[in-house]
């Protein structure tokens, strides 16, 4: 039996939690990953070396990384004093390497190799991607790093997403998707992280021309003024604006109510109706969905994410139980099992 | 046959050049590094986030590593724009590792897996080195940093080198150097990387009472205001003044002449009498000279370097010149050969 071709886009903290649990199958990951992030290290780095944004390349690298925990660690330490203060030294590392190889897929490529990376990291594009924002009042704000940071983003409300220039799809990305089994959307912030890619015409095309089957996992919160009050059935839709109605066969949600304490401090940032249920939901159109408790009751460490130390608490995927239904979906009967512990 | 056990003491370039040509052949190499460096990148490190100075272990990692050129020229790679500008990347990695070891020891440990390092580095010290430099009309500068930016060091000169408090030795330092069958000292410069080691009563009454075999290798250079016009038997006295009267046993000394765009280059910028000779010197004291071709004319990689760009041209040992006259005089009659292309 051939190994599963599986592709994964996205980008963020939900790609790295995906990414841990597939990574324990005996399956070919290819994760694809947007080039629109310009806040916190990466921004810098963007701004200040003219890089590739490192960050979600990073994580990804990090996921499927097979090298001891120190490197991972390594890779995912922050800089707490100084000039340095606020960088990543894995975006340093990303960023070093794409100098000396005079391209950002060489030095992935040559990280990947250091870090024993099972499957391959990808960007979407190896160009600039800057993202527009455009509000409800059709005013526009420029930069990924806005739906982060400006207050007009959660006062007014996003309502579309453009690139400011467009780019041409890393080759190799479509030729993945070309080739794969299976394609996993998500989870991530729609237009931070997931969305971004789809603003590529020869990506969407690609995914929307592709044989393979299509997976979403559905988010577990919105984002004010971004997401805010919406169901699954918005995400997807959103999506399906890109990919094509139908695209999406199967959409796996948590079924699972986080802890009061977390649901709470959630909502003081991210307002009313942050949490995304799935109750009684089976079907959205044609697309299937797995509504299954999902949730981590793991301590996060605070040193694998970029934006997590927002939160006291948080509510994440666990990475094994998405996993593990993603995988029992994909292979439907195939019995596959986590190989490596 | 047991394996020798050869201890080097030193830092700086001159100390990269001797490891790099060591690494050959098939020894057990412990390379003990000075802590007293505060400038540059190393500088700023040490005095933002309070890390021991990880430059010249840098260097000594990368010229014992086995690892890829990729990787070695990653460690050498010095970021050009921006806040993160001058910084060496292995300098952020050995910091990173200290911090997220708790201690420099362990870090250096890590990342000496990392690279695959053919040996051992180690500091001389675990705690942080001040020089206080003592110029020849009795006042002070503080620093390392100030032998290489003090304009009063060329225009006054350099009395002696003192600590501004007293450090214990690193534990295992003393132990290599009384295991070891041979301890090399230098090259390097005599003020900022070679003495200060010395600086420590504990190590300096080690190799004093170790029953290895002490060979000292000469500098090519001398530096103004440091070290003008200094024969080698200044640098001897200097170094024994330390270790003990007649402590070394042999002198490595370089007998060709570097060329004439070389020599004039130095002496604008270190003044008149810069180059050491060996001519017709076979003894000091009891010490036997070796007295050989030693130059290197290849082109000089730029990254390797924290301090090389400073010169259009360079005076430089050749690392497999060096390493096979070290080594000739050390194995005697053994006939021992790089192993290692």
């Amino acid at each position: 039996m051939n190994k599963k071709n599986i592709v994964t886009i996205g980008g963020g903290t939900g790609h790295f939690v995906l990414l841990s649990g597939l990574k324990k199958y005996d399956i070919d990951i290819t994760a694809i990953v947007s080039m629109a992030d310009d806040g916190g290290s990466t921004g810098v780095l963007r701004d200040e070396m003219g890089v590739l944004p490192p960050g979600d390349v990073r994580q990804c690298l990090v996921a499927l990384s097979e090298e001891s925990e120190m490197l991972r660690d390594l890779f995912s330490y922050r800089f707490e004093n100084g000039t340095l203060s606020g960088h990543t030294f894995g975006n340093l590392f990303l960023s070093a390497l794409e100098k000396i190889n005079g391209n950002f897929v060489d030095g992935v490529k040559e990280a990947s190799k250091i870090l024993r990376v099972r499957g391959v990291v990808m960007p979407v594009t190896e160009y600039q991607m800057r993202l527009v924002v455009t509000l409800k009042d059709g005013s526009n704000v420029d930069g990924e790093r806005a739906l982060d940071g400006d207050v007009r983003i959660s006062e007014i409300g996003v309502d579309y997403i453009s690139l400011k220039k467009k780019v041409r799809a890393y080759r190799p990305a479509l030729e993945a998707i070309k080739n794969a089994d299976f394609i996993i959307i998500g989870p991530g912030d729609l237009y931070g992280s997931v969305l971004p890619n789809f603003l590529i015409p020869e990506l969407s095309s690609a995914v929307k021309k592709s044989d393979a089957k299509v997976l979403y996992v559905a988010n577990l919160t919105n984002k004010k003024g971004q997401t805010s009050g919406f169901s699954i059935e918005y995400y997807v839709h959103a999506i399906e604006q890109c990919i094509g109605e139908g695209r999406i066969n199967t959409i796996i949600a948590n079924s699972e109510l986080p802890d009061a304490t977390a649901v709470r401090d959630y909502e003081e940032q991210e307002g009313p109706g942050t949490i995304v249920t799935c109750d009684n939901i089976s079907k959205i159109g044609d697309a299937n969905v797995i509504c299954q408790p999902l949730l981590s009751h793991k301590e996060v460490r605070l040193s694998s994410s970029d934006k997590i130390k927002k939160h006291r608490s948080f509510i994440r995927h666990d990475s094994k139980k998405l996993a593990k239904v993603v995988i029992d979906n994909l292979a439907e009967g195939m019995g596959l099992e986590p190989t490596w512990a």
